[in-house]
């Protein structure tokens, strides 16, 4: 099924593809012209921010339980998330009628913690950061049975992931527009291993670049360096990017495929959430908008070019944006 | 085809349906657990912020240019405005080839006038304010030999905006719930006589309110007075609702259908865009949240209820934002 670096093949995208179609639909890839202005490049965004959870990660996520045995269904599932993977368990739990528990460290974004509640979730907070939630849900999955479905090391959530860039290439080609490139964000880097798998697939002319914060870098670090990396804590107001450590899934396909590796800090992360909003109206999180701090970062070599960006997630909490648009930050 | 104070029946609603249908895809209804809590009812939200232009005017819009004659679509429309019908119109004549000259009043919402230059409209910007940018969009209209697109006066627009509902009572049931009430906000009235034509064809058990801005309340103080008004000025931060007299096509639709009138401050719109971001992660202007606004003000009427409000547009300006969030407005 697959080989070397890559954890998935094209045909696992195409199945994750029609698992998913009865639940989501594909989301908009549109273009703006002050966006393109601004940027100084012919800029596609993919609206990912449109899906229920408003967040990709909800393909991610009914990539997995639509995936799940039957006897696992009943089971239910067990994940640690920092909120857009567990909202996406949440969702696609509740639509298919599968129990989940989520672990979150305490002090979480309040906003996304009532989300998952909100479609239905157990939520457990407990533990400092990721990998600390991370431990406790290992720890309760085997306790009560639960199938752990981790936000990145799992084949189904990097072909679920990768249905994004599947729905963009085909997309662009209906919009006679030719991709040059895509900046990707890397929290674990499904999206940017699914970006890597389906242009490999079916657009090769597409360079694949990635993007972390710079208070979040392992994987960034990493990938130059050559080799894999953990660090003892992350720190960026963007917190669906706050990981700091490699994934044993994505770490060698990301070095085998993308293009280069860059990293923004926090203040060039708000701008480009001002960007967003001032130019898209669409609202981000600074998770969602970095794909376009990367693209800003990479402006020399992209400048001119025609450029997809993933526009996900949108679940900011109303203190950071306030802080975004009083430029605190 | 149409009697009374009915400007347009439910066949025209069908046709106008059929004719933005390869352009416009239905936007999701969707339900947010947080917001039902925050207000106390069952919301249901209808997203036409997902549409191309972030506002449902694209529908009108939509609904305009493909019903014009062949001679008509050579010569071109063109419309006063203060932003979502204009970019409804520039989106909608670039997708179709039809010249567009659009009317803004000096001092217009730059991002919104962005949106129109962006998608390729010749805009004129004169007058003090929507009244005299109408004028000046008659005089040009003749010297040119242009059609008019009035955004609410057009029986095409309100055919247009008639499809929200249309799927609003479709998309209820199929997700089984049964809406009790809609709250719509009322600008020139396209969006609520729509709501009524659509109700009173399909669902006659849903009551639709009206709401307007307390700066901005020609047509909710007309209501209740029983005759047509025309007001000086409106002074609203939701440029979308800031008009000041009642107009032929929808008054008397409004005054036999609706069930109740509410007028809300600006303080009570920037809470519902508060409310908005904070529960469903969507970025909404005045205009766009006046529906939850409306339903805030029914509280007591509409507790426990099923309650059905749009979510458009979403194209406020940064610093409009910004003064939101900062409880400045």
């Amino acid at each position: 099924m697959t080989n070397g670096a890559w954890p998935i093949s094209w045909d696992d995208v195409l199945r994750a593809r029609e698992r998913i179609a009865p639940y989501l639909t594909a989301t908009p890839l549109r273009r703006y012209a002050a966006l393109d202005e601004e940027i100084g490049a012919r800029v596609l965004v993919k609206h990912d921010n449109h899906l229920p959870t408003n967040a990709f990660k909800a393909r991610n996520a009914m990539s997995v339980i639509s995936a799940l045995a039957p006897d696992e269904r009943k089971r239910g599932v067990i994940a640690a998330t920092r909120g857009n993977h567990g909202a996406g368990l949440a969702w696609a739990g509740a639509l298919v009628g599968v129990p989940v528990v989520i672990c979150v460290p305490v002090g979480n974004n309040p906003e996304k913690n009532a989300a998952m509640r909100g479609f239905g979730a157990e939520l457990i907070e407990e533990g400092r950061d990721y990998d600390e939630a991370a431990a406790i849900a290992a720890r309760i999955a085997q306790e009560r049975g639960l199938v752990v479905a981790h936000s990145t090391n799992d084949a189904r959530v990097i072909a679920g992931a990768a249905t994004i860039t599947a729905e963009i290439i085909e997309q662009a080609a209906a919009m006679h527009e030719r991709i040059d490139a895509m900046v990707v964000a890397v929290g674990g880097g499904s999206q940017a291993v699914g970006a890597l798998v389906a242009t490999r697939a079916r657009a090769t002319h597409i360079d694949v670049y990635g993007v972390q914060a710079s208070g979040a870098a392992a994987i960034h670090d990493a990938w130059h360096a050559g080799e894999p990396r953990h660090y003892d804590r992350a720190q960026t107001f963007a917190d669906g990017l706050a990981t700091r450590s490699t994934y044993a899934m994505t770490f060698g396909a990301l070095r085998e495929g993308l293009r280069g590796f860059v990293k923004v800090d926090d203040a060039a992360l708000a701008e480009s959430v001002r960007i967003l909003i001032r130019t898209t109206h669409n609202l981000v999180e600074g998770a969602g908008a970095a794909g376009l701090a990367g693209l800003r970062a990479l402006r020399d070599q992209l400048a001119g070019k025609t450029v997809a960006v993933i526009l996900s997630g949108a679940n900011i909490d109303e203190n950071s944006l306030r802080r975004v648009l009083n430029r605190e930050i």
